[in-house]
């Protein structure tokens, strides 16, 4: 039988695995690594250096080229899963090279949780593989190390928080009903919208890697800082991941 | 100085410990542990086993007693400051104890993630530590377990999603503007008085742990269900956690 395990290895700091995820990893016959994601040549870096760290062999390893995704055209949904077939083919032709009795164990490493802003279990679900077959083993994600790394809650005592993606910000402004924003997938500094007084942003960038970025405080005070702080630091990295939790105060 | 880590240490599987939790937890000089929580022994065994299989010596672990909240009245927010108070209390008492010189690592075991819906950080407030003093170490949730073993996403692509409890579900009906809720800290089974058509609920307990409990399906079919079970197994275990997670569909 064939198992595929998707395994959430935290944001970068290899502290973030866990003890399931480092099982999961040992004990996978064959890992699925694409050859490289969006020019982040750091993140592959990392991502190998934790697969030495646990003595996995190479031959163990099969890289795949990540397809392009179409950018033409505004069938934006259509693109995505027209990429998501295109991925699932190329994770099929892996399989069918190196575990051709289509048997054993296939390990895919998702940077954060599966769960989180992920196409992993999508792409996956195009296998045709039954319910158990594909176990999915949780991992830290971006949203809790910014957090930890600024000594705050996700949530006010008993009150709601919603997680949500700068397009959706941009679009239609701070939800209803919640004082607690976090904002994922942010490439256009959406923050710069919010139009609300009284807001704080705790921003982070790089998460749990060494050239981690933190910022906080008053969103109408700080917000250029951030966009700046960002725009140089992309350019001095080649890339960047950030994420910000935006809080509505009474002061 | 004195350092204060609390440690998200996941939700009852010993191995969603992160390295980076097992590295705070061996480095401690004092681990400060609640003698019973609720009555749940079960969860207290859960944490003395995994520091003994971590080998640490039971000197270094320091118990106190867990003081009770004053529950008659109706200021909720006010017997919650002050339990925060006898609690931050009883800590002082055992790092005057254990730590006169008021140097070293103190650290706190927290079930899931000391930033989703959890007293510690609020409470290590209390002690005028500086903001370098207190380190918090990410955790696997029980959000994340449920949607690892139900095999699914808390997001839908794009989309947003709100955290929430059953309070708020309660009181304020489905918020606007999102089409999944997690709910968490629910005692009273609020998922059924949501009315709306066309929900699926993806319910856990236990997770994580060896009696783990799991059920999906339309809310409006499987709500008394849901709520039977979750009757029988509170009685059997003699206590239960659980959380949802309800998803509007098109279907």
């Amino acid at each position: 039988m064939l198992e595929l395990f998707l395994i959430g290895i935290g944001t970068g700091n290899p502290d973030h695995i866990t003890r399931q995820a480092e099982k999961a990893i040992r004990g996978a016959d064959l890992i699925l690594l694409p050859h490289k994601e969006d020019n982040k040549a750091e993140l592959a870096r990392v991502r190998l250096s934790l697969l030495r760290d646990l003595s996995i062999d190479d031959r163990r390893i099969s890289h795949f080229d990540m397809p392009v995704r179409r950018q033409q055209g505004t069938d934006y949904d259509r693109q995505v899963d027209e990429w998501h077939d295109a991925i699932a083919q190329r994770w099929q032709a892996s399989l069918q090279t190196h575990l051709p009795a289509h048997s054993g164990r296939v390990a895919l490493l998702v940077w954060g949780d599966p769960a989180l802003y992920d196409s992993t279990l999508r792409i996956a679900s195009r296998l045709g593989l039954a319910h158990d077959q594909v176990q999915v083993v949780p991992g830290i994600t971006s949203m809790q190390v910014l957090c930890s790394a600024h000594g705050i809650a996700l949530n006010e005592i008993g009150a709601p928080f919603q997680v949500t993606t700068g397009r959706q910000l941009r679009e239609h402004g701070w939800p209803s009903g919640v004082d607690t924003l976090v904002v994922m997938l942010d490439g256009q500094c959406s923050y710069e919208q919010v139009t609300e007084a009284d807001i704080d942003i705790y921003w982070g960038a790089y998460l749990g890697m060494p050239q981690q970025l933190l910022m906080h405080g008053r969103l109408g005070d700080i917000a250029p800082d951030i966009t700046r702080r960002r725009a140089r630091a992309r350019e001095q990295n080649g890339w960047i991941m950030d994420i910000y939790l935006l809080r509505r105060t009474s002061r």
